[in-house]
């Protein structure tokens, strides 16, 4: 590992690039990567190598295992000039995170986590999430020929179970509170040896760095003028942010974005705490969001994203279910189908123009972070049409109707 | 449009470039356009164009319109090294196809198509599919801007239905008989000037060149001896095969691979009349199999196909269910899920091995044409295993079983 330092989000406390506990030993917020402040994109043809290597300088590690990939990233920025005309926006771009291994953003993450774990000589990885990670983690963490331990709730239905179980990862279902078991997970893999790469762990947050890199280069490094994150733990909304800071530090790029954090109505501590000047998230009782992937009521860096918004001078925002499923139909109805919280950014965007925040000279990235086809309870949310004709009536129908 | 030709592969006839329906006047058979000798690929950065624009050389459009695209193709090529070495074969690659727009390989056929409607001044569109050609083509005909008709069987189950419907095209349940209907779409096409990108139509089929000109860029030019493509309707093998072609007379490479025609046991009208010496398929009664997405008992591209693998010097397999499922499970298992016919590759690579077809030396590239989450019906034919365990004796049941 390169001489790095991971540093506490919040005191600023010091600690090796080995450390896996994400978490500082003091005040118990998230530790970072130091910044990157100097380093070069790899030159040559990103056909024929991984975001691990065309980014090697911004990550600590000497060794790249390209055997740990499953050639994640290089997603499309895909530019939507018609709902940009609509809304008022010079451009609105959909940053498509469904096109990764397992469908979701959370395979960057995963990636950066599994090769440290490597790094430091681990053989078992695991995860607690009943969603896009632990699908992503069973993935690459068989990949890699570890054992891989997912760790769900006890009552986790099939449709969630099965699409992690087809991967052949240690499946437990676990019965107690879910909450607690995040911690439970730590303690359990500082006596076993299982590296956890849960939510907002260091080396995952490291991993989403990458969306950013790749938005600079695909605007021929003219940045858009505000980026919008679903957010839930804060783990990729802190790692996209610091990718923008690193290529800015790097001289790669002339300035950093502003930062939107996106929320749902239904379980919105950052956006909370936000409105209200505060410096510390709080629990949020009974959260209830149709957009499951970003329901989280304490997100662990919580407290991170709000210090992050402030140094930035970007803004957070809350959309209800009803904006979220309208936005979803709208980005569908233009070829890309998100999952709910996917479409928590363009349900923000959509209200921040009207407020007037935005205004018709920005240049706006959404991150649509995982596939439709994960929640398919939300097309019952729709009102979904079709036809019903007979083959020889259908020229005159199709004549007489369209 | 260039100055090209459109070709009957049976007969020879040559047909203007502009022309849209796909088949001969003649004898009925597919139009090909005709194999390009010259060019080269478009320097520069795939994360800032588009696979329009970066084998441009290789198609006839004089206007490339990049917001028709959803930035589709690029897809990985990933080596896994550990399925190779338990087959005993020297490189094992899964191009995969999944990471794309709609999740699926449609996606780049339906590209072209959609471009060749634009370029003759199209504003219809519509396909005859039930399956990702249907939600393929229903998510470009609208960010096209197109009014898109997609026309499916009547007793279509809402499981299908519901991800073609989220696009917002005009979606109609036909009934009568399915097999009549993809004719009858090309008779409502010239009557209503709607341009049907069906299976094989022959400007998918251009597009399916860049899946082959991209692994060629990914294997720095040293292609694979064998390249094994799940089969249905025939367009998307046409394609490869013809893509390494084109390279191959552009001086861009110096061999074509080998193609290997995969289907399953339950529908394989190409394999019998490969097997039985004959150049015309025939129709199969009662096709069954899980990999329903090559479940096509008429190849369209059926005779086009035969006389191909004639010339290329490959060969045709077909595995039956069980095989497939296998098949799943194992590619799963290395981090790549795909749908039941995506996973008929593998299990015909394994069966070539054990024949003796295939040799430890060989570098096998097997084609992943979409995504595990399709098709999740095929969870039930796994034995999917979890554990359950109270969240206090989760450290000693760890410790206990792994």
């Amino acid at each position: 590992m390169k001489d790095f330092k991971l540093i506490c989000t919040a005191c600023g406390k010091e600690y090796s690039i080995e450390r896996v506990d994400p978490r500082c030993d003091d005040c118990n917020e998230p530790l970072e990567m130091e910044l990157v402040k100097k380093g070069k994109i790899k030159q040559g043809n990103p056909l024929q190598h991984t975001i691990l290597e065309r980014y090697s300088d911004f990550f600590p590690f000497n060794e790249i295992r390209n055997d740990l990939s499953l050639n994640e990233g290089f997603t499309p920025l895909v530019s939507i000039s018609r709902i940009a005309k609509r809304i008022g926006l010079k451009n609105l771009y959909f940053k498509n995170e469904s096109q990764n291994p397992t469908w979701s953003f959370k395979d960057r993450g995963t990636l950066f986590g599994i090769q440290h774990a490597y790094s430091l000589g681990y053989k078992k990885v695991g995860a607690v999430s009943t969603g896009n990670m632990a699908v992503s983690v069973a993935a690459y963490g068989k990949r890699a020929g570890f054992d891989t331990f997912i760790f769900v709730g006890k009552n986790i239905p099939a449709e969630k179970l099965n699409p992690i179980a087809i991967y052949g990862a240690h499946l437990i279902r676990v019965d107690g509170d879910y909450g607690r078991l995040y911690y439970e997970s730590l303690n359990i893999g500082r006596k076993q040896g299982i590296y956890f790469i849960n939510s907002d762990v260091t080396y995952r947050v490291e991993g989403y760095k990458t969306a950013a890199f790749e938005m600079c280069e695909q605007l021929d490094f003219d940045v858009p003028d505000y980026v919008v994150v679903p957010t839930s733990a804060g783990g990729n909304v802190r790692g996209i942010y610091k990718g923008f800071l690193e290529f800015k530090e790097a001289g790669i790029i002339d300035r950093v974005p502003k930062i939107i954090v996106a929320q749902a109505s239904g379980c919105s501590p950052i956006y909370n705490a936000f409105i209200e000047g505060k410096d510390k998230v709080e629990r949020v009782e009974n959260p209830d969001t149709i957009a499951h992937g970003i329901e989280n009521p304490f997100p662990p860096s919580g407290n991170a994203v709000l210090k992050m918004l402030k140094e930035n001078g970007g803004t957070c925002i809350s959309v209800s279910d009803e904006e979220i499923i309208i936005a979803q139909k709208e980005m569908a109805e233009k070829g890309v189908f998100g999952q709910p919280e996917s479409c928590v950014p363009l349900a923000a965007v959509k209200k921040l123009r009207q407020q007037g925040y935005l205004t018709e000279n920005d240049r706006v990235a959404c991150i649509v972070t995982g596939s439709g086809l994960k929640y398919t309870a939300a097309f019952e949310k729709h009102n979904l049409k079709s036809h019903t004709c007979k083959l020889e009536e259908l020229n005159n129908f199709i004549k007489d109707n369209f």
